[in-house]
């Protein structure tokens, strides 16, 4: 017999739940498939390797079919820590241990492992401004105290930082951590150069200040060389590396990681309750990367990711009305547009969902006010075709707000 | 550079994490797999189905790899969710609905959720004793006042839950939840009787105490009739019931699920930060059990278990010395021994082990004292000849520990 809703039931929750909220049962990408997406971060689901997956699936089956359908070692399983450990060195410059490495239900449950290690109700944590949704929805449902500091085309904007530390220090209280995604940002797609990052690794340091480095879009880079990651550069233990196969090889395996050291590492395991992670996508996942398809496919997904930014940057360049402006991403999914002024971004966004495509609304990218006059477009799910109808759609919208 | 241990960031720590501790990154079966392994619950590995899991694998990205391999509603795939409820009422005869599930990573995570949900530091949650491994293990990090009543071979003894619940009456406080495992218990192999579950139904209901229902070896029954299931028995929305396709499929593949009412489901979802449960796992699954696969799989593995249980019941008669007692299971997969007086369990399972034979420290299954004089034996993972000289070893310790 189907439950009933209790009332009565309410009072047993526990803090956390209330502080929580019910939840949501997240977004579900079949009905975003209908419109034309640039409001999610989803991976072109043309490029899913289907047939490689089956390969690698069969070959660690046939290998490995004992382990890898069986429980693993709740920090990952040997095969994928060590492919992870050589994909870190190789792509990222990274070099780690073992015992620096935990393998994730996706980057979101790093994220959240994170979140719950060190955010009590109140704490402080220093994030950009705007930032990644789903960090704002985690310090909403933490009860974070969130200080926003703004970003220029370089980073984190270094006197904004040590201003905002200076108030802490003035308020009596000492930020948990530093939140950031340094390479494609998510939301605006600008990059931090060498000489910021460095920087903010000594004001770190001096702060002792841990920084949450999410580099989710590492390796889709389209031009330019690679930036050291903050972790390379510390030579401290403050920095917790997150990353993800995600966006890279499939978002439906979930399989994500933090890199961090071996103290940080043991505390984020003792709040991971779900046991193993995947061990049966674990097996593919390795099976794959030590094969050397993983760098073949991540070679094609840049063409295919680099060819459709392109068009949605010429396509804002030819359709877009004056007093509009967005970054120029070089690499990732995003692209961050700032409005005529008086346009409403989520007038824009309304408007243009009406019309058969969802953007991402700006005011989404802060946990108090700004990005009223922004909109963030996803190049990643749609064809070229798509693109281009879509952004003379929403260029349409924008066109008939500034003339009203 | 490896990160290095840093002292000042344990003072950084939520209150959570340092309530829970630095972690364990979990058993690692392939280092049980070196010794006779009755003290863990692990599936038998020799009856992973591979070729019918490759060939879900398959079919379900031939047909839905688009979707397979993207995000997924955090609730749980359509598929699998319609596959889930199928089942239940087919093999447990629960009516559900899609509003009453939770796809979870895992059994492990659906009870971590629940934990999450309901459990602040000195909250009262009244258990089985002894009882799951796994939930004294979440009783300890959330913190929570443990009251353990007593089984018998029908289920938890009547008169001690009411005690116990007039006791905590009287202190003031209100249970959380009560939690156990009904089917062929871990650790004690019993069933509760529909009497008995009637019974504890209908104090529940009186007293608004919510059980959670962990059901995670429901299909695993050898002999007799299904029991109704506490779910399926109430009308008022207080269970919780948990269960695994970790016995019946792939422990490697990570679902689990919890069925309750719709409110319990929001605030489980609210806690679930890791988004999408496995996609890929989940197409695989829904294709297995959507085929009959599954009913056909775990027909084998009732007569693979049902044989082993036998085996081991046969063994320890001919075996064990007198004094020695223990459970006759009609399912799952467990084996509780109570020793001969005088003789320490903690003896016998580091003995044994010297000698390359685990067991399960029956201390283990208790918050407090308790189970001193018991072992848990598992005969699920290894095949028969293993069963029989792993007893004999067993046996001679304890005849050793008796004439001591």
């Amino acid at each position: 017999m189907a439950a009933q809703a209790t009332e009565w039931i309410d009072d047993l929750y526990s803090s956390r739940a209330k502080l929580a909220g019910p939840g949501m049962v997240g977004i579900n990408p079949r009905r975003v498939a209908e419109v034309i997406a640039f409001g999610g971060g989803y991976p072109d689901p043309s490029s899913f390797p289907i047939q490689d997956i089956l390969d690698s699936a069969r070959i660690a089956l046939e290998r490995d079919g004992e382990w890898a359908l069986q429980y693993a070692p709740g920090s990952g399983t040997p095969e994928l820590v060590t492919e992870l450990l050589r994909k870190l060195q190789r792509d990222q410059g990274i070099s780690a241990a073992p015992e620096n490495v935990l393998i994730t239900n996706g980057g979101s449950q790093a994220l959240g492992l994170i979140w719950e290690a060190f955010v009590n109700p109140g704490d402080a944590i220093i994030s950009e401004a705007p930032f990644f949704l789903g960090a704002v929805g985690r310090c909403e449902s933490s009860g974070a105290d969130v200080r926003e500091v703004p970003l220029d085309d370089e980073g984190i904007v270094i006197s904004a930082l040590e201003h905002e530390l200076e108030r802490l220090a003035g308020e009596g209280k000492r930020a948990k951590f530093l939140y950031l995604v340094p390479n494609f940002q998510n939301p605006t797609g600008i990059t931090y150069t060498e000489e910021r990052r460095r920087q903010i690794i000594e004001i770190a340091q001096a702060h002792q200040l841990p920084i949450v480095e999410d580099d989710a879009y590492h390796d889709l880079r389209y031009e330019g060389e690679r930036v050291p990651t903050f972790y390379g550069l510390d030579d401290s233990g403050l920095v917790m590396y997150t990353g993800t196969f995600s966006k890279i090889i499939s978002a439906g395996m979930r399989l994500g990681w933090v890199i961090a050291n071996p103290s940080i590492i043991a505390h984020l395991s003792g709040l991971k309750t779900d046991f193993s992670t995947n061990t049966f996508t674990s097996h593919i996942v390795a099976e794959f990367a030590g094969s050397g398809t993983l760098q073949e496919h991540i070679g094609h997904l840049k063409e295919v990711y680099r060819e459709r930014r392109d068009v949605m940057l010429q396509a804002l360049e030819t359709e877009m009305p004056d007093g509009t402006t967005w970054t120029r991403p070089t690499g990732g999914f995003f692209i961050w547009v700032t409005l005529p002024e008086g346009v409403s971004g989520a007038t824009v966004a309304a408007e243009a969902q009406q019309r058969g495509v969802s953007v991402g609304l700006g005011t989404n990218f802060y946990t108090g006010a700004g990005g009223e006059r922004n909109i963030r477009l996803s190049y990643s799910f749609n064809d070229e075709d798509e693109i281009h109808k879509g952004i003379a759609i929403i260029a349409g919208v924008v066109r008939e707000q500034v003339e009203a």
